[in-house]
């Protein structure tokens, strides 16, 4: 199972050039992981880190930027879990626009005691949600 | 030759859990490219864009996130070259608070025109002030 | 008759004091401003940009900061026209939470030739539209 | 007595219309109230925050847009403070560039406690710091 979500490219994404400026790229994507935390995973990171003490900062990012993106362009991101560890999980994040890849994402977070500042292993009801979206090995 | 450049982490790069919001760090090393060219290749972004019709964007990144950063730390941008092509290059950035090593990125470029949306050949007097930022092959 | 738009304050809004930093309530009012333009006027930044030669920077705002917003509140904005000139147009939107008021603003748009530099008389089909959304004089 | 800083205005600042993005002067302004904070209050924002457990949300904003501002321009900030008040105090900050206005921008903050949540005194230190950037009552 993929989470998929479209995103419209905005005037505020756009730099000079007239395409998406590539720190906003980021910020969408931290967005698409909270929405799917919300929405795939039942879960808010407003809930995670007030109630459980939880956050899941991101410890490596490997991204192909294929084609730019341009304003007015409704792009859709599909997300999919490659593995889920003891504390850390990969994703794969897919953008395109009308079947035109335009970014490929690898994306490794780690869940993390905020306070404590170490990693903690993922709660096991995570893990259960988290299974629906593993993507099978090739 | 390193291009160094030192940061200070403030309020608005930082999430509530108090440290550096990823996105941010992207701001950052698009600063930090910058002031390269303008310091180091001794070449301004805007005059890229408005005299010679070039820009630069990002085709790949690959980013090591070692150690979080927090407000207030003094963190310092270590830049060289790793690679030149014809249109593209290669920057290894190192990112450090005091000797610990917070981000390794690896970030390629490509010199493109932003009306023909093609990618152009570096031109000669950037790839020879690129050289002096390269690091010898290992 | 007002435009209404709910939004969800994200992990990324919020600061290390937990709370909407400012800058991104002014994010925020841009895409509520470009979706009602979207949505309301039926007409988009980027058609108004690519086929009209049109922008509309902010000349003015007035904003009052009443209550904080913190990280999964869900905010609504509600936008009306309480002025409209030859070539600008006020707008005040309130954004509130479960009835409470968090942020007034005044805010006054001018539509401008980005080329000419120069401020252009508001489209006469904008003006029919936004005048749907003009609040009745006290 | 006046605080000033000079600023690139980067392509990052910049929108697809070639000025600088409304949100990303606000962003400007809370990094020049910062750096006002460090180098001219000689406090920093992270020792406020950490040590003192105090944060300056802004709860009010008066800002006129005067002249749009492009890539390359180099942009003058001076601040003054108008009014010391109990907890809040009100900052006058003009951007310009080369003697031309670009902003004019009233600012209130308040000292608060972030976790009472509530406005606290500001401390006779910085109050004493504060008057030295006190503008003479007209």
């Amino acid at each position: 199972m993929h989470y998929h979500k479209e995103l419209l490219v905005r005037f505020a994404h756009c730099d000079p050039a007239g395409i998406v400026f590539y720190p906003r790229y980021f910020e969408m994507i931290n967005g698409i992981v909270e929405d799917w935390f919300e929405e795939g995973l039942e879960i808010s990171f407003s809930g995670l880190l007030h109630h459980r003490q939880l956050v899941t900062p991101t410890v490596h990012f490997d991204v192909d930027f294929v084609q730019p993106s341009n304003m007015g362009d409704r792009i859709t991101f599909r997300l999919c879990v490659t593995k889920i560890g003891k504390s850390s999980f990969d994703l794969d994040i897919q953008v395109s626009c009308q079947g035109e890849v335009r970014l490929n994402i690898k994306q490794t977070l780690v869940f993390t005691d905020p306070h404590a500042k170490s990693t903690v292993p993922i709660p096991p009801d995570i893990i259960k949600r988290m299974t629906l979206f593993l993507a099978p090995t090739e």
